[in-house]
């Protein structure tokens, strides 16, 4: 895994209770829900949202796998920044470095593997030629 | 408010760190959830399960409006009893009273009113005849 | 029910795939973790965020009920505006009006109770000066 | 990643709106909550419940890292069978393979790193012994 660079792509998280767990701490599985909003705003930034993507050219980005890292635990009204920067694109693959970050203190971080499918089927379907062109334009991958 | 009666419906519901909050007890929304699944269980024991009914009748049931109590704080662990017993059906309306349980403590409790609706547009539709039946029959309102 | 006054406080929230469901619209419990952050940016903007009550004041607000009417379905992507509104203080009791707007369609609204108890135990106890003298203040109750 | 063996411990799991999308299928995160419910029921089956083992021996298990598959959209009303196998454990760590079936069909599996920490600081805690030999012997590891 390799850090983000310090212009990646970012949204601010807020933490409220909804995120936190009985143990005091943000919940494991609501890093995944910080970090698909950072997905979805970059994807946004640069040509659509998910649902516009979805009603024009019929497909959705599909995670695939997650390989993440949980260093420290977030806590009731921690202020985040999640990061979001596409690493990889390859046919149908699209891969992200993402990193959640409190200040300069890491939170958790990792890979997340989507795929490009047919939004009824779920089928692998090639990036939409002006979905890729953007990317590649883009992240400069 | 009336009280549920002795034998209404019910769904057995484990407490997980999922469903808690920083303040170490169930996070207030998550009773709604609680209460959708015993709704879901009732269906799917009457008629069909929530899918199928979308995909056989093109229809589902809208959640138009709820007002509850929340008397006490469950909490991790917590072993939970969730009611559901419909108290109305009206047109296309559908009524529930729906209480949560921990053992002999109630902790959370009122009513919940739905719509069947198109599936697709979400217009009020008539609740298809053969489910209006089966309601009508199983519930003895 | 009285509707929010044109200059309630208000927080944006973007709906992503977490807050839907297969319906295709946003799920109804999620309507109640949008207000929730509409309260705590309230609370936060009035006087401190919920983890600095607790940790000062020792005291947190607990939803006592909730009387929601759902009137249209937001969807993935929508922009919405929540409301929270204070209309009554009493002991240890405060009451919201609040609302989720699309554009000049409203959503969802209703109130929501809540009541000031010891972090701990959830015992009620009395608003803390304070914060009293901040909320009879702010919101000319 | 090796496969569960065939008696691994597992619970059912019923899929709600609650845990499903816009998309149709559950949500990429709820996968994680599914399994924490396999690891706490594992835990209480052996032991103690989470809530239980937080009060008497003031800790806790937190995720280090998840290594996770998606293979298969699971859908509203599937019934899902989520395993729960602990496949190594080393001072105070502890590691699961975990996975989600639909029938014979796996939906998404892989790895999750967990570490018993102090219920107050986080700081790693070796594991008590009671628990330690009470997870060496089920688990012949």
């Amino acid at each position: 895994m390799t850090r983000a660079s310090g212009d990646a792509f970012s949204v601010a998280v807020r933490v409220y209770y909804e995120d936190t767990d009985a143990a005091g701490v943000v919940y494991y599985a609501n890093y995944l829900r910080f970090m698909e909003r950072a997905r979805s705003d970059w994807l946004r930034a640069q040509l659509a949202g998910p649902h516009e993507l979805a009603a024009s050219d019929k497909v959705l980005f599909a995670v695939r796998s997650v390989a993440l890292k949980f260093l420290m635990p977030a806590r009731l009204d921690d202020f985040l920044t999640i990061t979001a920067e596409p690493t990889s694109i390859r046919g149908a693959s699209l891969t992200f470095y993402q990193a959640c970050w409190r200040g300069k203190e890491i939170m958790c971080c990792g890979e997340i593997d989507l795929v490009c499918v047919d939004a009824q089927t779920f089928a692998p379907r090639r990036l939409p030629e002006a979905i890729a062109r953007v990317l590649a334009k883009t992240s400069d991958l």
